[in-house]
């Protein structure tokens, strides 16, 4: 089991902090969604989904794009080639976790 | 995909933190476990594995009995029932987290 475990000490923690995966699930699931969308499906804050699409952006892993839909702003966010990639490793670890739990 | 993004709002921090996580995986797997063999299977320094253990305690999911194995002191780690039950309610979530994620 050690390896597994050990594993642990790996995981990506900007993805693992509960509400930044719930943001790059979304994410995943949708390829992009608009700030208010986000909002609602993550049930965070204003102030909370900012500071978090924040960090998500700084570390590479978000896309952000501020644009307009006719008169109204829209900011419209996307999971980079990075953050994917980065996702797709979180979530492999994890399933990698449940097996050793299961076994 | 709301409702499982919103759960995790709801994820036990005690056990999501990488650390106390492979602890407690640990103690899933082995039943009970001394100290040393928790620092090596998991990879810890003494500092830092005595300080999660200690918060473990505290929320009351390990239980830690000191003893004496002939004239060696031991530290004797267990999950508690609370533990057991925290934990498997916490890979159940996770299981849903991966489940939409690959849908």
């Amino acid at each position: 089991m050690s390896s597994e475990v050990q594993d642990l000490t790996r995981l990506d923690r900007v993805i693992h902090e509960p509400a930044r995966l719930g943001i790059m699930m979304v994410l995943h699931g949708a390829g992009e969604a608009d700030f208010l969308y986000l909002q609602r499906e993550c049930g965070l804050t204003q102030g909370n989904l900012s500071s978090h699409l924040a960090r998500l952006e700084e570390t590479g892993y978000v896309e952000i794009e501020k644009k307009f839909k006719g008169k109204f702003p829209m900011t419209v966010c996307r999971l980079s080639v990075k953050g994917k990639a980065a996702f797709d490793g979180y979530t492999e670890m994890l399933a990698a976790v449940l097996q050793v739990v299961r076994r």
